[in-house]
């Protein structure tokens, strides 16, 4: 392959294979998790950036602008990081409507406000037209860690309980139901949420949370994948405990997809110790962004590296990472 | 005006009027310097965004991978931080020669070596064909301050010295010959270049620096002009003490470009208490980056928030912002 597919933006293993061959050696760093860890002067800090470029900009419960701040915010949040501080860039085409920006930027504001984040930084490019799609949107954030908390897929061992903090799919079938101008009853809107406050409440109840993720790109299958191979052990799920809205998964039938690999922007999967499991599904389940939350599996000794899923119907599942791409500019 | 236009990412007049009526009241801050200084548990950080759109992406003296590193690292080396780490988010039109992106990929390999700094995180979206333009790249940075380290341009005061640290011009001058396919002998190649070096040099010699900004979009005019109107100051300019490469000067007069319009990668404004002044010229001249280094005026109580300068000619022009845009995706 020579030239840059949709796929190569996708979160799947296109995506990974981009990040393994060329920004990992090029930049010394093994792979680009949700944030990085750094220590400045003994404050260990958590640093990450995340590009939007969703596409419609405005769609069933959120918009590009909201979706900027949770998702940086949540990718600080699950690396065991209290955000603090956002950037914001903006690269708008040339006649962009100003009241879209003012939406986009009032929306961004109002998200600040309910993540309890400060946007600190930014800037604004302008592209000619036709050479951009209306407006694309780069946040970065700045998180501190509290002593002790390490999150790492490392630490999982065989037995621990994997959770999931709600339903999945809703965010991808809502984008494409906007883009494809197809309605739902009851509708599909977004899950997109700060996850912050939710990750505090389970660090309060438990200090044995092994590892955490936002699956939004490639979806829950890749995040699960990407867990197994990191942390180098089975993930075991059950096909009956995914938690999945009746309308998502008539949606995705009707179309043709895998809920399973569908984005979701306000859902986190939990690694935590066997022990813990009953009372981080209790918090999760008391806090409005975890009312669905379940518990969908365990990590296993072997397979290493491998999800493997119980159907219902009694079958068990290879699951892989996304490959090529389902829903393409989903965030 | 309803819609944007490109003068709106110029740096210059549309820029500012932008940022004071959008995002500033939204996001709760008075402007967007170089860089947002935060207090991290008792540690002061500089934290900033740029993205770079420049047009072409290869032109002679650089590439977009390269001016995105050093363009962070001099927004924080300006605001009196030490560089640390950076972030990388591309957005990646399809069909884009995975070649070219190898090509960028080493560029900003090379020059976070050179800049001593580390890119510790990153993020790649895919768009599709039509909908960018080869690639965009932000970068966000974040860098420490030492301690009694604090640049502002409400500490500048009558009497004190203003320098340039090179030549002006030359990176705006750089990517129109490329664009246009104009060549000049001796070739104009851009300034871009990794400040932080260079200003830690100066810190070293003096801790009598007020202010400093790296004139890149609007040029020197347009930095000269934010910094009288932040300080509330009027800055006196000479134009012979302006230090402008005669092919840059030349090109400029061909194509009706004034130079300290045009845009610069490598270069920062300093203003420094009068006892410091040739101290500071002095050991700018000792770096590489800061050969052509000039004491370029002073600063004076009144006219407040007014930039003269000095003509050859022996008038008084009055120095504004740049108004509208002259020459796009420079950066």
């Amino acid at each position: 392959m020579d030239r840059i597919v949709l796929g190569h933006g996708s979160g799947g293993k296109l995506m990974h294979e981009l990040i393994r061959e060329q920004f990992g050696p090029a930049f010394g760093i093994a792979g680009f998790g949700d944030s990085a860890i750094l220590d400045v002067n003994l404050q260990k800090l958590a640093f990450t950036t995340d590009s939007y470029v969703v596409s419609p900009l405005f769609f069933p419960g959120g918009d590009i602008g909201e979706l900027a701040v949770y998702g940086t915010v949540n990718d600080l949040s699950v690396s065991g990081a209290r955000p603090l501080y956002l950037t914001a860039g903006f690269i708008i085409e040339e006649g962009f409507p100003f009241e879209h920006l003012k939406a986009i930027v009032v929306s961004m504001s109002k998200a600040a406000e309910k993540a309890k984040i400060k946007i600190v930084a930014g800037d604004t490019k302008v592209v000619n037209k036709g050479k951009g799609d209306g407006i694309f949107i780069n946040t970065s954030g700045i998180g501190v860690l509290s002593d002790g908390i390490e999150f790492s897929a490392a630490k999982i061992r065989g037995g621990d309980t994997v959770l999931v903090s709600g339903q999945v799919g809703n965010h991808g079938v809502a984008v494409m139901s906007e883009r494809n101008g197809i309605s739902f009853d009851p509708p599909v809107v977004s899950d997109s949420a700060p996850l912050n406050s939710l990750i505090e409440r389970v660090c309060e109840v438990t200090k044995e949370v092994r590892f955490m993720r936002d699956p939004t790109r490639g979806g829950l299958a890749t995040t699960l994948k990407e867990t197994a191979i990191e942390s180098g052990k089975c993930i075991r799920v059950k096909e009956r405990t995914i938690p999945v809205a009746p309308q998502v998964k008539g949606a995705c039938d009707l179309l043709g997809l895998d809920p399973l690999y569908v984005a979701n922007e306000g859902i986190v999967v939990a690694v935590v110790d066997p022990s813990a499991a009953e009372a981080v599904l209790e918090v999760m389940r008391q806090h409005p962004y975890g009312v669905n939350a379940h518990i969908i599996g365990s990590g296993e000794d072997s397979p290493k590296g491998m999800v493997l899923q119980e159907t219902r119907a009694g079958g068990t599942r290879i699951i892989e990472m996304l490959q090529g791409e389902q829903l393409p500019r989903i965030c």
